[in-house]
């Protein structure tokens, strides 16, 4: 391109345009075309504009739904300078060339955001001649420069500065793609919020727009060979980006993945006791809350299965203090992948530099958040497509519906509950056995992945037997129902008084009458919880 | 809004175009507006339109870049007829509205899918004009009909006969919802065909835009307090929303997650055998090929964990026969979730449909299309983003570099990387045991999803006991590394001769050392195949 001679200016956001007018009008002598608002703040600050009416000799129509679009303007952006049929027609039809746009467009998204907007204010938010406008630039790339963004005002000015009013071709062709990506987004806004106010089945609408915007490359996915980036939903209030990592090794895909399945397991036991869960390969290897300390859960937690904690991911939902480092790191020595708190005390943070590959990760308040994090949707690529799902938020049990002779305390209750959200984050099929201790519970034996009922009850048991727990006196929980009793039986087997699952099975009957016959309370909760 | 008096038509899909404009012009009188090469097309069949130009007085311009931006055109469609303002307007510069506006735009899309395309034919083919008059139209969806799409021709035809000349509120809501969707695609399209021409990071651009058309309301998501719909990418030349469903119960959530793991690990399979595989929870619970006989795998394939099939997902790569249907549902009286097949013999139907709860899922020659498949990036959700990667469709074994003193045969391959894709679709940390028949492979011992990798060697092995196969002899992949001997050991103990997993454990030279005592053959392949 040449030198910037003409410019049309007509933002929304009116943040730093003036000033970028008048270094245009004033330190290159740029013709400026103006429209309502824009015009007049610009006239205001003294600055010359024409109207953008006057140009084109047609007038503003329909309060301002009517401004920009005229073949004058659109024309000047659009014709091609290298081109001899474009100049002869722009000379014949009186269509002077439009050197630089700058205009950003109405923010529907926010307006639209709060409750009280009424449709019709948010129809008017919708902007047409503004997109019109920044498209045609973007499109005309190689002889115009479109700013769509108030942010971008400095960079104009300093290459038009070191480039003699000109705005280099790498600059233009990254505004323009910033413009189609920026118009993608707004009209996928309008469309979601067309599904959810006009249509039906608002949830999961006909068409459904995912914008993303990427936080992280990973090094690779969840293989060597495979590549992989991490995206920030751009409706997402809270985000996983969000969590502060600070310090350690590069957060890889995997590791990603882990962090999500610790902190949602977190969401679910909540903040009433300190709670401590370590994950390896997204299902828990052990968990444990307890009454007195966050040590004391950490304690608990990591007896559970030494062997499987090594490596893992550790997720705590009080501030982690020096004791709880000083036992992981110096006094177990347990080689840690991932360690996840709220906040880390400067204390815990000065044992955590001396090991710099551990990856420490800051997650902030997330359980006053769980509400606006939960309104996402969840989605699983499936091929060629993907699968949309609510996420799996609401409490883990429906109802105590206790269909064994034997009943429960409310403090059984607590175990069980306890159980049940163990068992919900293991991948299914799965089990989990707990133990109280004399200020809480924590997992014995943990089952995952497994692919029928009864050989993850009898895993959980293996592995608590394994690892020295009692298994007598524990309470177990599995994530759906039984079809035959032989997976109660394996419970009851090792000692097991309380079984909590949703119930459903046609065997239903049989499962209760063996519950009895071995002296197990039994409890069905009516929603199930596969994790798969 | 009332009848429709005046259409905008200008389309590049000339589909339907003359017959639609026909029915307008002659059954409602409506005045239709026109340009280029719809306008020819239009008078070639002896419709009356008005030419654009003629009716603005504005000459089209820039080889077509300016044809309907205009304030008489936009004005027209933007206008608000329930405005007195916005009327009296219209009167005093003669904007009449325009009440119909059938337009589809340049076909960018397919255009930048030719590698031939250039990048000034790309930017020609970025529609300004179309955008413009479909976003306003759709902003104006109170007053105006707006049609992006030639299937919807006949909807409109149809209200306007049932409604004497109008178009329903409802459907004029949808088709605007429609248009935005459209055009947040179209934009993304632009972005990203942008980003790789112009920009770095290609794969995984900055905005990334995923837009998916909805196939299915599931019943429930993966639990029975979830909603929950399947989506087909509008990207995608092949999807799962392809494969039909010949009968049976509704396909829920966790069945389509089931079939894609059996669909991804057939093509991982490939056609060069008879082969079986039975999915649950998304791990197989059995998989065999047979030179012989599909029925053979068949059957090798259920023996493996006859416990976990009932229930299953069934997997065949060969159009299913009659003697399968046969074997499964009358000899041994199995009940499948799913069976899944390239096609489904008349025969084979007959007994199948005695049984109509089983869903049969036909999903054609989805072998031939495997690069094409694999084209498409997989996404997994991670609270408020989503972890984007390709496929991990490589070949599983990268190199057959031999570690042990021990060799292996060529025979032996085939074996080792059986079980190495056995174990890949078992969800990790996974390991599998195989056993050759005479005719072919088998596997006998699945393990999944389980948090240290000893852990899950002894799981498969006692698997493999547990259901009375040969573990001597027997052949084993695992998803990674050993980090410790222990696992290789816990194969040696049962009588395994030779394992493949990928190295790359800081105690590889100790596991070398274990296979070479225990004489096992052991094979570094330099690929992990991690599924979580």
């Amino acid at each position: 391109m040449g030198k910037i001679k003409r410019a049309l200016i007509s933002v929304y956001d009116k943040a730093g345009v003036v000033d970028l007018a008048r270094v245009l009008k004033q330190e290159f002598g740029v013709e400026i075309l103006s429209t309502g608002g824009t015009a007049k703040a610009l006239q205001d600050a003294g600055i010359d504009i024409i109207q953008v009416s006057k140009y084109t000799g047609a007038p503003e129509m329909f309060e301002g739904r009517v401004k920009t679009l005229h073949p004058k303007v659109e024309g000047g952006i659009l014709q091609r300078r290298d081109n001899p049929k474009d100049a002869a027609e722009a000379e014949k039809y009186n269509v002077p060339p439009i050197d630089l746009v700058v205009c950003n467009l109405y923010p529907f998204a926010s307006v639209v955001a709060d409750p009280k907007t009424t449709n019709d204010q948010a129809l008017e938010m919708i902007d047409i001649g503004g997109p019109t406008m920044i498209r045609a630039a973007a499109k005309s790339w190689p002889y115009v420069a479109v700013v769509a963004n108030p942010a971008h005002y400095s960079l104009i000015i300093k290459e038009m500065r070191e480039n003699g009013g000109e705005v280099s071709q790498k600059t233009r062709a990254n505004l323009a793609q910033e413009v189609f990506a920026v118009m993608s987004l707004y009209d996928a806004t309008v469309t979601q919020y067309m599904a959810e106010k006009l249509g039906a089945g608002t949830k999961f609408p006909e068409m459904l727009v995912k914008m993303y915007r990427k936080v992280y490359q990973c090094r690779y996915g969840e293989n060597w060979d495979q590549e992989a980036a991490f995206y920030r939903d751009t409706k997402a209030d809270w985000s996983l980006a969000d969590a502060k990592i600070l310090q350690g090794k590069e957060v890889s895909f995997n590791n990603y993945l882990d962090i999500d399945a610790t902190v949602q397991m977190l969401l679910d036991l909540g903040t009433k006791k300190p709670t401590t869960v370590i994950f390896k390969h997204t299902s828990p290897c052990g968990a444990a809350m307890d009454d007195t300390s966050l040590l004391e859960s950490c304690k608990t937690a990591f007896s559970c299965d030494p062997l499987s904690a090594f490596g893992g991911i550790w997720g705590f939902n009080r501030p982690l203090t020096k004791d709880i480092a000083e036992y992981i790191f110096v006094e177990k020595k347990v080689f840690v992948e991932v360690i996840l708190a709220p906040s880390f005390a400067p204390e815990a943070m000065k044992i955590l530099q001396t090991k710099q590959n551990v990856r420490v990760v800051e997650f902030g308040d997330i359980f006053s958040k769980r509400n606006s994090i939960y309104k996402m949707q969840d989605i699983r690529g499936a091929l060629g497509g993907a699968l949309v799902q609510d996420y799996d938020s609401k409490p883990v049990v429906k109802e105590w519906k206790v269909v064994s002779k034997k009943g429960i305390s409310e403090k059984e209750k607590e175990y069980l509950e306890f159980a049940y959200i163990v068992c919900k984050w293991a991948k299914s099929n799965s089990a989990a056995f707990v133990q109280p201790t004399k200020t809480g519970v924590y997992s014995i034996g943990i089952g995952a992945g497994q692919q029928s009922r009864v050989h993850v009850v009898k895993l959980a048991a293996s592995k608590a037997k394994e690892f020295g727990h009692e298994t007598k006196g524990s309470y177990m929980g599995t994530d759906s129902f039984f079809p035959f009793p032989d997976g109660l039986e394996a419970a009851a087997d090792v000692g097991c008084v309380a079984i909590i699952n949703p119930g459903g099975s046609n065997k239903d009957a049989d499962v209760i009458k063996t519950a009895d016959d071995r002296s197990v309370a039994l409890v069905f909760c009516g929603k199930r919880v596969f994790r798969t």
